[in-house]
């Protein structure tokens, strides 16, 4: 009796899910497929299954997230190798890639079959389009698919001025998680496809990831305004704008040893142990690596200037003792 | 600096979560674990998982959802097998169950580890109390788990007069992929672990099913009101009602042949297969068995007396040509 | 130091491996791909998972081997579903196997992928020519491919007095595990695959398997004098000719209902229960079916007449009492 | 018809089997459980997956066969994530093993189960019992059980002087692929289980594996002299004594730089790129590192004092130009 109560049409054939696809192809172009589904991880798992095959690896950086931060949902999911690569500042650089790009056509090894790279990264750092595109013409020459974990997409725009496509499919990306849920979105991502030879599994592979909801139009609504008024703009200017004012106020204090280029909303900073847990009863942040101080200081669309203000206040405050 | 700006908690760790957690323990018991999780094929593929090795198997009626509707999603999660029984009345009988559950010890074999029941069924039945105590006694016997797939648990409690834990837990089920979606709920489920063996993996099994949300209290805020207000029963109750007068008005019609119990809120029927096509421009409904024109119609929270109605006369008039 | 000392190249470069594959061409035409591998699961996983993904299923009779005698390996393997159809003599008719092809597109249904019939089945019948070529058209129509588990391949062949390709490659099979232990090697099997668009990835599946093995040689060897010199085809004949012979002998008895037709190398059988025991005594069998006093008969390469006498006199006296 | 025709039990049950399984008993222990593989790869996937599930990460150095050489085998029979540690010398050492074990209770991180070494690593250095002992500690003291991937095991167990279970199961080894292939026999290894907790399953994972072969007895003998007669003492004292002799011979040639320490029967060198080929030509090896020109010389049962000389011979010559 569905469809008499004014019940929207289930699994994402609805009007809302429809136009929300339509945003999305208007910003990536037409051929671009668009799956939304409901977690960061699903999102992961939905664009590495589409692009590999169990016996092939997956190459990250020893911080991807999908490395670190999935409970191993990919290997699970897919069946197939990571392999970790070591960097500095979340990046993949082409000299450490092109080394492990090897045992192509020997049964004995895992075969080399998706680059993934986040952007924003793990440590804060953008990839620029540049980077991007060698990256690309790198694994491509190879047979190999790019796929970039797009969690903090919306930063890394802001952060290059540039449109979505100019620095995902424009510059070789095949395989996108489009994130909405760190930028603000309730609940839910897109996985894009910009590579015909992907698109033809994805639904199932969606359906049996458990990723795709009956009422698909409460993720995929939630995208219009985000893309059409481009509220994804304004959040992760603001962010990445918190972030920057936090980095001037607190360059110059010499116990504060900032470690990464702060290239949008994060900031990875060693600062002395002792007064990490007094900063914490106020302000909730991560530990980035206990051994040595270093912690992560994140901001987001609803960080206020009074926020960064009170922060760096707490954090000369208390280095003086 | 998420803290101070009012965020909640992430991964469930916030109030509402405790409180809908909570919630669920006053009508399952202190003992009770819950996990919120997102889709139905993801309750059901976290539930197995939490009571299943990959050389186990699992057995189900022929038209059970994790066998039919979730694109394989429960083996490709578990490894498992997945055995289908035949069924008319979409329930598991004893009789059906027993010569199954052979090979114990044997290494060729699948070993039999749970037993999923569907509850409403598949095919609008309702087991009683007595026949889940039976099939618990059963499989309990063997060492193995009961597990219901609760979807439209809240009907079934309604049909059969029940608090829920007296047809689940005390009843002898295990495990429980207790529904919210299809009795009103944006989006959101939610498994229940009764058997303190299980509990240890499952959120670990929950993130690598990708049924771990940041925000999740958007999914278990939604669950305070439908359990603590009764809205589960307010719901559940009207839909029954709604198919039970549904029933009550085409019965009597010749060529309208109920073929099951109209247990809860979905009418079998075989009518002639020419006007299947005409009552569906006006309402949408699934085809069962094209074969044999047999149709599945559902009816729900928002259905009217008036659907009802306009429906009847529509499917007399269609008949009379 | 290994080529100096007459060291083989190992897992299959070897010259002995080399000219077993040429005699597999030989009989299956040089487009033919050869894999050998270690056990009839390990050739039924790398044949199932060289033609499938994840997402579709693996339709077979209710008493496969790979249903039934592989522990879920193919689940645990493939992650596909099985959707095991109820047969009365082993083999898959059209008839049931077409009303099972539904679902294609709907990604809610794990999409039909292969079809596997086993030739000797698991019944003692045998598929002719044209079954085979029948069943392939149905399932080549719908994109799908055909696997024949040929574990007792040579019993078939010999039944049907036809070269091995004239029923496989010929009549449409995509896939073969082509059985060799069953019918008196050591141990090895060999997939065979004849699509070349199931070819690329298959070594890689093998390796993953835990199927290829250093010193393949001593698996391929054994298929030289095997095929080269026709021992399969004396081997299976006599096995096939000590069955005809006890179907003759026992026949006639009338507490000994022969339940399928007896085209190779097996024999079932209702007999009176109280006699299995005592029959076992003295000579190794299964039970069929322990309800109704099924038995399962198996002849082979190393059955002499005197052991079929031998088999019926005790089989007269008991049944006298 | 079997039994009558002299055929052995099969899949293990036959007394050949019995006597092997009691022979590395009475090395290791009355209560270890002894299964017989096909493969190392199948021994290793075997062992790994008695001691995991699929959200436990299987931590090993970068080298490690069950990291590169399997194709990926372990993750996709175990779903789990394997975490490569960099090694110098093939070991891992517990400041490098320390660090990483953590995340413990967090659902976000796979959880550390299984540490995995190889005994002789992969760099040809060979575990002293002690060393063993701590490892096994700290990860006991984790709840994680330690496995030992022993394809070279009776060269290790030449080269330390000790009796197998000295340096395994009473250092604290869990899990044990124990080799065989790689010091002569034709075909075949073993997984050895310590823990009673981990044997329950073993057998099916076994089956799901593709491992468990009809004629056991064909596996199993080979092990019985092996044991009983000290046959892998005999083959692995060979193998070591002409890797040492090797070394003697060429350490003092200043363009050969010998990289690791020369415990058992590998040798790792630095020589001239160029001359590679040259010896290629007559003696079979590896590459280590092709950018560095680090090789890798293996001796074995086979090697004879000649075949030593011939090659330093050919070295000295090729350097001489």
């Amino acid at each position: 009796m569905d469809a008499n109560q004014g019940h929207a049409i289930g699994y994402g054939g609805d009007p809302l899910t429809q136009r929300a696809i339509e945003l999305f192809k208007k910003e990536f172009g037409e051929e671009t497929e668009v799956f939304f589904v409901l977690t960061g991880t699903g999102a992961n798992i939905l664009s590495l299954q589409s692009g590999s095959k169990s016996f092939q690896s997956i190459l990250c950086t020893e911080t991807a997230h999908i490395h670190v931060d999935e409970c191993g949902a990919p290997e699970k999911f897919t069946g197939s190798k990571l392999i970790p690569i070591p960097s500095q500042d979340g990046k993949i650089h082409p000299a450490d890639l092109i080394p492990r790009l090897i045992g192509f056509g020997v049964e004995h090894h895992a075969q080399p079959g998706i680059l993934s790279i986040s952007q924003v990264t793990e440590m804060g750092t953008v990839y620029s389009r540049e980077e991007i595109r060698i990256l690309a013409e790198i694994v491509h020459d190879k047979g190999m698919f790019l796929h970039m974990d797009g969690a903090r997409i919306a930063n890394a725009a802001v952060s290059l001025g540039m449109e979505f496509r100019e620095f995902t499919k424009d510059a070789g990306v095949d395989i996108l998680s489009f994130g909405g849920t760190k930028n603000g979105l309730m609940l839910g991502e897109a996985v894009l496809l910009f590579n015909p030879e992907l698109i033809a599994n994805a639904a199932y592979y969606r359906k049996q990831a458990a990723q795709l909801c009956s009422k698909m139009r409460f993720i995929s609504a939630q995208f219009i305004p985000y893309l059409e008024e481009g509220i994804w703009r304004l959040t992760a200017e603001h962010a990445n704008k918190m972030a920057k004012l936090l980095f001037q106020q607190i360059d110059s204090i010499p116990e504060v040893v900032i470690t990464q280029s702060v290239d949008a909303n994060g900031i990875f900073a060693k600062i002395p142990k002792k007064i990490i847990p007094i900063l914490r009863e106020s302000f909730f942040f991560y530990d980035w690596n206990e051994a040595t101080g270093e912690v992560r200081w994140m901001t987001s669309f609803d960080t206020t200037q009074e926020d960064i203000n009170a922060f760096t206040d707490l954090l000369k405050a208390t280095l003086k003792g």
